[in-house]
C-alpha cells in the first residue's frame, strides 16, 4: 500500500495547493451538496450552464463535470460546447451518466456525450455502466436494480471501446482504463441512504483528475478518499442526515496522511 | 388507534419492501430535500422534468408528484405530459400547489392541472387550498397568511367538486375525500422554522399512495408519519438546522411499530 | 456602539414582527440554503423567476433580490421585469453580482442590471466588485482570487457612479453609500469552507433592506448580523457541515440584544 498510499497522499496535497477550478454542469439535486464537496477536498467549484459562457467558464478550469442527472436537450447541448472547449484545451472530462437506462433520452444523450466528446473518466452504479455498454443492467429512477454480471469485463471492455477510464461504483468500486484493473474496497453502507453520493464521488474523481493526469489512478484516489471519508464519518451518524453533516465534515478534514494510510486499492491485473 | 394504528404501519412496511420509485416533477428549492425525504422513508426518488422523457419516466413509477413551486409554463406542460400518462397508468398523483393564491400565473397552473388531470390526493395550506376553492385565503409568497374559515367544509366540498382527496394541511391536519373526514394532530412548531417541509410532507403522502389505494388514508399516513418523526426530532433541536438532521434521521429511524403507536388520526365524521 | 448597536437591534425585532417577504430570483446551487436563511432572520422568503409572475410576486415584497449565479439569459430577463417592477414600487432590489469578472456573459449581465436598474445595495467579493468598477480583480469561478488594491476608494467610487450602495466583503467588510464609508469586523474563517456564504450574507442584507431605508446601514446591520451568527456558530464546528448547522440555528438564535452587543461597525469616515 506504502507506493500507491503516498501518491494519492500526494494528490490531495495538491488539490489544497493549486485549488484548481471544477466547472459543474450537472443535475439540479446535487448542486449544492458537490458544490461543497468540491470545497470540502480542497478545490474550488462553479456551477455554470449558459450556452453563452460554458466555453469561457471552461477555459479557467482545472476538471469539468457533465452530470446530466436532470437533464434537458438545451442542457445537453450546452455540455457539449464546454466538453469540446475542454478536449480542445486538454482539460480532463469526467462524466456521471445519471439514469442512463431509465429512458431513451438519458440513455441517447449520454451515449453521445461519449460519441461527440474525448470522455477521460466515466463514473456510474452498475445499472448505467451496463446501459452504457451494451451488457444490460436495469436501472429504476436513477438506481442501479439489476447491475452487470461482470464488472471488470464490461469496465475494460468499455473503456477499451470508448478510450476512456471506466469506474463501476459498488460494493468493490472497478476502475478500468482498458488495459490496467483497479479495485477500491473503501465506503460504506450510510453512502447509499442519502441523494447524490454517486455524484459527489464523481466530484471527488475530477478534483484528483486535475491534478494527477493518469485517469486511472485519479478516478481511484477519489473514491478511496471519498469512501474512507464515508468510514471514519459513520461513526457519528445517528440517522442519514447526521452521517451526510459528518461525511461532508470528514472530507474537510482528512490528512494526506490519513489517505495514504486508509486508501483500500487493489490491482486486480 | 390500534387498528388505524396497525393499517398505516404495514403500509410503511410495504413502502420498504417494495420500494416504489416516486417520480416529482418539483420546484428547484426543495429538490434536494424531498429526494432525500423519499430515500430516508424507504422508496426510491427521481427528479426528471424534460418534456422528451417524463412519459417514459412516470411509467416505472408508483407515484407522481407534481409541484409546482418555482413554475415555469415549459415545466407546467411537462407536468401535463407525465400525468395524462400517469393517469393512463392509473399511477396516483399528489399535487402540492405552491403558492397557489399569489399570482395569477400560479393559481392558473394549479386549476389547470386539477382540470385536466385526476388528480389522487392535493396537499396544500389554508391559503393555499382557499385559493383553489374559491374559498378565499390569502398567500404571500408561499406562505399562508389567512386561510379558510372552516377548513373541514372547504376540503370536502372541494373535494367533491375534482372527485380528489384534499390535504390542508395545518396545526390540526384536516383530509376529506368528500365523504370522509379525517384529522391528523401529528407535528411540531419546529417544522414551520425550515423552508419545503410542507413539500416535505408532500413526498412522504406520495410514498404511501404508492403502496395504499385508499388515498384518504394515504394521505392520513404520510402526515402521520411526518409529524410523528418531527416530534420525535423536536427533542433533539438546538435551532432550524439541527432539527433538520433530528427529523431527516427520524423518518429513516422510524419503525411501523412506533408509526402504529404515535399516530393521532381521528374520524371527524 | 450603544446607538449603533440599538439601531440594527431594532431593525432586527422588526424583521420579527413584519415578517416582510424577500423575493429571490437567484442561482440553482444556494436556493435552499438562502429560503432557510430568510426563514431563520424572520422573513419570509420566496423563489420565483418565471417571466409571468415576478413583476406581481415582487409587488408583495419587502425587497427584491436579484443574484445571476447560476445565469441565462431568459433569467435576466425576468430579473429586469421584476426590477422594473421593484422601482416602480420602491421596493429595495438588493444585486449578488456572482462571478463578475468570470466570464463576459457575467460581467455584462451584471453590468446591464445595474444600469438599467436602481440598485438599493450591490454585494459583492472584492474580485467581483472591481469587476463592476473597472478597478480590476481577478475572478476564478465564483471565487475572488485578486482583489481591488483600496476597497475603500473602489466602493466609495462606485457607489457615486451607479448612484447606490456598495458592499465589498472579506475580512473586514467595506459599505459605502459615496459618501459615508462603514466597516463590519464580524465573521469567521469557517465561512469561506461552505458554498453560498456570500449569497446568504445577500439575503441577509435584503431582510434589514426590507425595514431599514437607510441602505447603508440595512448593508452593514446584515453583514454584522450573519458575521456575529457565525462567529458563535464556530464554536459548535467540527468542520464545515456541522459549522452550516450550527450557523443557521444561531441565525434563528439570535437575539437583538446579542446582535447590540456583539454587532463590530465602525465609521471609516
Amino acid at each position: 500500500m506504502s507506493e500507491m498510499g503516498d501518491r494519492i497522499a500526494e494528490a490531495l496535497s495538491r488539490i489544497r495547493q493549486e485549488k484548481p477550478l471544477i466547472h459543474h454542469i450537472t443535475n439540479f439535486v446535487v448542486m449544492n451538496d458537490t458544490a461543497n464537496v468540491t470545497l470540502h477536498v480542497g478545490a474550488l467549484p462553479v456551477m455554470a450552464h449558459a450556452a453563452e459562457e460554458v466555453s469561457e467558464m471552461v477555459s479557467l478550469a482545472g476538471a469539468l463535470v457533465l452530470n446530466p442527472g436532470t437533464l434537458s436537450p438545451a442542457w445537453v447541448e450546452s455540455m457539449l460546447i464546454a466538453g469540446r472547449q475542454a478536449n480542445q484545451r486538454d482539460i480532463p472530462i469526467v462524466l456521471d451518466p445519471v439514469g442512463a437506462g431509465a429512458t431513451k433520452l438519458r440513455t441517447e444523450s449520454n451515449l453521445r456525450l461519449l460519441s461527440d466528446l474525448k470522455i477521460a473518466i466515466v463514473r456510474g452504479n452498475s445499472g448505467e455502466i451496463g446501459a452504457l455498454s451494451g451488457a444490460g443492467g436495469l436501472v429504476k429512477g436513477v438506481e442501479s436494480v439489476a447491475g452487470v454480471q461482470d464488472p471488470i469485463a464490461v469496465a475494460r471492455a468499455l473503456a477499451r471501446e470508448r478510450e476512456t477510464v471506466v469506474a463501476i461504483t459498488g460494493k468493490r468500486d472497478i476502475i478500468s482504463d482498458g488495459e490496467r484493473v483497479l479495485g477500491v474496497d473503501n465506503g460504506h453502507e450510510w453512502l447509499q441512504t442519502n441523494t447524490g453520493t454517486g455524484c459527489m464521488s464523481t466530484t471527488m474523481i475530477a478534483a484528483f483528475a486535475a491534478v494527477e493526469r493518469d485517469y486511472l489512478w485519479a478516478a481511484a484516489a477519489g473514491l478511496a478518499c471519498f469512501g474512507l471519508a464515508a468510514e471514519l464519518a459513520a461513526e457519528k451518524a445517528m440517522g442519514p442526515a447526521s452521517f451526510k453533516v459528518a461525511l461532508f465534515d470528514q472530507i474537510y478534514n482528512l490528512t494526506p496522511e490519513q489517505l495514504a494510510e486508509g486508501a483500500k486499492i487493489v490491482e486486480l491485473t
